[in-house]
């Protein structure tokens, strides 16, 4: 006879708390800011958590930094590895760097210049690699097995999750009053880490998902409760792009009440929007969940609603509107 | 026999001091900003004074504010007017719509839309003229004898200047171990407000204006000891085409301690470097401070440096790089 116990899938609000202690000597504490005029054109009452103001300018800093800090001086001294062309890798080679140990991270030869300029300038080691998906994974495994780093995989993984959410427990203290809270979905490491988070800190909160129409893998496996991966996605939100993982898909079906999805150029109007009215720069992909609210106002009109801007690396030489 | 005394040229510390506690409860307590990567870019120690996350998007609100809430309850009743196309008009008219009076602005009729815009989301009203001094002058003259309303000048108006100094005392608040002082200088409402409040707080920070070298009557005034009017200025900065007012002027000779130029491409690499590192957006005046000390490496290296980022009102549907 056999019993099925259970089972803690992802981790637990206590992680996230410990997490936050971990990385406050690293990471900054970003602002929460508000604007009349985009309250006035949504018919809500935004609270904005600034992640694109965090190093290296993106939230992905406080999952990387968890993750590196959570190493044993044992494990830490042969390094940390990972692929990825974006702000992950850039993350993960300042929070190496802040701990002292190597970072190599396996990069596509067709990455843009400011990507690899950027995980350079933070010290990180780049092993190029051709621009599929198994030219990656054979590279990075050959890395692991020469140098016995170890792999800190971008979302679905929970030193990461609990990371990432650090950012909602400090929103959720700065602007405690909310009725939801909303984040970009991607891979799906802020959503659920600030499921957890706000779970654990305020459970009558509701936490959303904002994703892409053009993206929207999240959208409809939570809808079929099955893990549907992304095929061909196609978005102006280059942060969002990739599929949920089996331990992200499990945590958002628990513990997020909906997910939101918006067009294209809604999320273009909304980023616009952000840099006109509050003089910030936020990436595309910051700007789904304002989108989402934009393209929703039935249901969001009148709520209070917290937003994680989740990152500001664009290129400026790019032409949006 | 004729006993010249010393005047008191514009406002006084105190007047300031004043201006602040009159102000506080309209205004935004804009926050300091620190970046590393700028630092570094600089070999200097940067404390920006984030004005452009002020009201109407830029430190005029804090002159336009204290001017129309100096007024006596009678002067109030006819309103207040000027003329103008830029940031003054919306920081007027805001400051009039938050006492519950009326703002008249003058305004030359090939204005761009989204400053007529600005103006009347505000609340202002408009009356538009020709597009030459003269025009402007005879229009606002009409509309004061028609109302009885206050004239408030952008910048040589005491009133104005102790409100521009604001900024500089909280600046001086959140970082008080500076060696300079940077602020940008067009018609000087902020730099001279900017010295009195710094000889007032903390006398022994050098207070310095940066201008565009296209545009560059401060500096040539300030070296030459009399003024010198703008002829031609050809500048992205169009917050700094004014000349100095007689006011301004005098305090700037008096309590400033020197004035740079910063060249176009460098102003443009300044404000870039802002939006980029910073995820800020800044208009192109703002950005002056900055590329002053780029672009006089050798004088500003290794120095604590305060700069007020003037605004950052910009059209976003312009190219800029």
């Amino acid at each position: 006879m056999k019993f099925t116990l259970p089972i803690q899938i992802g981790p637990t609000y206590a992680d996230v708390l410990v997490a936050h202690q971990r990385i406050k000597p690293f990471i900054k504490r970003t602002p929460v800011m508000t604007c009349e005029s985009l309250n006035r054109i949504a018919g809500a009452e935004f609270y904005f958590k600034c992640e694109n103001l965090q190093k290296v300018g993106a939230f992905k800093f406080r999952g990387a930094c968890n993750a590196v800090f959570s190493l044993s001086e044992n494990e830490a001294k042969c390094g940390v590895a990972t692929h990825s062309s974006g702000n992950h890798a850039a993350a993960l080679a300042l929070a190496a760097k802040l701990r002292g140990i190597s970072a190599t991270i396996v990069m596509p030869n067709n990455a843009a210049s400011v990507k690899i300029d950027a995980v350079r300038g933070y010290g990180g080691d780049i092993v190029f690699c051709e621009p599929t998906l198994q030219a990656r994974e054979t590279t990075l495994n050959d890395v692991i097995s020469k140098t016995g780093a170890t792999f800190i995989p971008p979302y679905n993984f929970c030193p990461v999750i609990a990371g990432q959410g650090t950012a909602a427990l400090e929103l959720l203290d700065d602007a405690p009053a909310l009725d939801l809270l909303l984040a970009p979905v991607g891979g799906g490491g802020l959503l659920s880490g600030t499921a957890i988070a706000t779970l654990g800190k305020s459970p009558t909160i509701k936490v959303m998902g904002a994703e892409p129409a053009n993206a929207d893998d999240a959208f409809r496996s939570f809808h079929a409760h099955t893990l549907i991966p992304q095929t061909a996605p196609n978005t102006i939100a280059d942060g969002l792009l990739t599929s949920l993982g089996n331990i992200t898909f499990s945590i958002i079906q628990r513990y997020v009440s909906n997910i939101f999805t918006a067009k294209e150029e809604t999320i273009i109007r909304a980023m616009r929007l952000v840099w006109e009215r509050m003089k910030l720069v936020i990436e595309p992909s910051a700007a789904v969940p304002l989108a989402v609210v934009l393209e929703h106002a039935e249901f969001f009109s009148g709520k209070r609603i917290g937003i994680i801007f989740s990152g500001g690396n664009v290129d400026l030489s790019k032409r949006f509107w």
